[in-house]
């Protein structure tokens, strides 16, 4: 007899077992929340993914707050970066303007941490766990329908769900189209990306825009770097030898002061789309969105992550005094979407500024790659302009975390 | 008999008798140097167009430097500007944040001190002088072929040409199109600009943006003011009695504070399009192309005028030093364009950038209006996002005039 799906309880389902969803799962386990988190993908696959690498300082602290500090040992503070044109690097000191910094850290490194933890933890993380179906978000009882690793049919019931399973979230698309706003906006470019055997040919990132296009020179260990370079959206890796490769980024570095990137084998090479989303709201009924479930930006800004964990901070210091509460008005909750969407927007800004600023836009007219150069020298040209890079690129300070209101 | 056209003889023919031409004329008269300025309207003519009134700091040195400070006593010093938006008036503190100022004074002022100082200098400047050909600037004799009042046909013959005769320069059209760059960029939208008989709304700038579009409060004098809304290039400003004039301002000011426009007949309206527009290079053998003639920005940075002086002045004192030099090279020349272009640039970017920020595109996303929203709030609420506007509507600091290279 086939019977119905078997149904189970907890208090908090996390649909995402990303970043995101696991820094989550530790903040509630540190709250002693019971909860749930469910992943499409295996941990192996995730760890894969060649995902950003910079960390704010605020996204620092979160994580060394989660007893997390692998990232102050094995991690790169970067005080500076450069802004490469007219064949010139100029730096923006990011330490000396606004006291802060960033880290060079891989996503992979901060998902096998936060990973690591949730296993010493004993935290229920399911991975190759496919949610199929959004149940109830408008009752007290809301929940999911998913399919567990062996292909059997579950129903998993809570008090609130999370949606934090990233770009393609399946809890975003349960969401019918009138009763969310999508902001999106596509870009006519996207970015080449390589990882190289070679040592590092600058100690900071660099970004650099050129007649050529856009590149931006970042590192990754002693031994492998991460190039991009701008290309088509639809350009196919195959097509890109290494000498290729080497060609395009070296003529797009090339300047007056003789720089020249440091070359090796090409070991993985990929096409990163842009793409710049919002949703609106992020709370409907007992279902809130986080990290790239809600927003996703271009990576010229580096704040993918950021904004992930600045998120997932915020939605726990909401979700932990609404859960204390008994009988408590589920428009406490909405307080997680008035204190995110301020950030949120301005990390769309900086990185929508950052990507416009950096690269050429197809048939981009005489005019406004002047426009593009003098606004660069401008901003290179005044500590009030660098600062203000500066700040956005180190993320506005620390992520605000209100006391109870 | 129909003979030759008349020919005489100076040392700099100056076309246009506008701020740019009249300045040039002082500053030469100044130099010793004998110069004609043909201006092709009357004085009453220029004096009768409405034009833009806001001076920098460097502006008003100019002037002040020329004898000209009736600016100081009449003009009204502006330490700051407001941005108003989200329904609320966020001042940038000019002074405070610069150590600079700028000066509301009607460019027909300017005009008028410059006119009369000509007048009393008895400077050549011969009005309704209609130049029909631009000769020989490749030759060390160039000149003009022009038409007087009374409709006679002249000829001038000099020793180098400055084409200072506004956006339709007919020295630049004289160029043709393989010797000159000319950068152009088309805005979706336009200004109505209105004068209005009425008090002061508010004692500074301020530059709104709404769901309804751009407005600008602007200033005149204690009875007049000037005001702007953001409309189609094509608006016909008959369609535009008084009471729809008001509703479309109000409803674009409006706010949470309960500001209002204080209301008047308008006396005044017209669309003024928007242009961006560089041509380059401002030199073309013996001509030199100076102010609009040479670069047209929108209005929304007030920057016309501004870098009309500022040309004149660069222009002045490489022309002073190449007359002063028997068989001087004239690659010296090419000092005039090196020295503004930076300047030109910055402005160009400026003011396209103010214009971007503030005016709502026809068929903006969601997306990009969020941005922008988030754009302005970022700047407001960081000192040096504030500074570093501030920075650029002050005019980024004194016009600098190198010695002799």
């Amino acid at each position: 007899m086939t019977g119905p799906a078997e149904v189970e309880r907890t208090r908090v389902v996390v649909v995402g077992g990303g970043p995101a969803g696991l820094l989550l799962s530790h903040l509630l386990h540190t709250s002693g929340v019971e909860h749930v988190v469910l992943e499409a993908r295996t941990r192996e696959e995730i760890y894969r993914t060649t995902r950003a690498g910079i960390l704010e300082a605020s996204s620092v602290s979160t994580l060394v707050d989660a007893g997390l500090d692998r990232v102050l040992r094995e991690g790169d503070r970067h005080d500076g970066i450069a802004l490469r044109f007219d064949g010139e690097s100029h730096r923006i000191d990011l330490h000396g303007l606004t006291g802060s910094a960033v880290w060079l850290y891989p996503q992979t490194e901060v998902f096998t941490d936060l990973a690591d933890r949730a296993a010493q933890h004993g935290a229920d993380v399911r991975w190759q766990a496919t949610v199929t179906d959004v149940l109830d978000v408008r009752t007290g009882r809301p929940g999911v329908r998913w399919t567990d690793a062996e292909g059997r049919e579950r129903e998993l019931r809570c008090d609130v769900l999370v949606g934090a399973d990233g770009s393609h979230s399946t809890c975003r698309h349960s969401l019918s189209e009138d009763v969310r706003r999508h902001y999106v906006h596509q870009y006519p470019y996207a970015w080449f990306g390589v990882i190289v055997e070679a040592p590092r040919s600058a100690p900071e990132l660099v970004y650099t825009t050129s007649e050529h296009g856009f590149a931006l020179i970042s590192q990754r260990t002693e031994t492998h770097q991460r190039l991009y370079f701008q290309c088509d959206p639809d350009e196919d890796p195959a097509r890109w030898p290494d000498d290729r490769v080497w060609h395009e980024l070296q003529r797009r570095v090339t300047g007056t002061d003789g720089f020249r990137l440091l070359e090796g084998p090409v070991t993985e090479r990929s096409v990163l789309r842009f793409r710049s989303s919002v949703v609106e709201p992020v709370r409907h009924g007992r279902m809130l969105l986080a990290g790239d479930a809600a927003h996703t930006v271009p990576p010229t800004g580096a704040k993918g992550l950021n904004l992930a964990l600045a998120d997932v901070v915020v939605l726990h210091d909401v979700l932990s005094r609404w859960l204390s509460r008994t009988g408590g008005d589920d428009t406490v909750l909405d307080e997680y979407g008035r204190r995110v969407s301020d950030r949120v927007w301005r990390a769309q800004h900086f990185s929508a500024w950052m990507s416009r600023m950096l690269h050429s836009h197809p048939g981009e007219s005489g005019f406004e790659r002047g426009r593009r150069l003098a606004e660069l020298r401008t901003l290179v040209a005044s500590e009030s302009g660098r600062r203000f890079l500066a700040e956005g690129y180190t993320g506005w300070g620390p992520v605000v975390t209100e006391g109870a209101m």
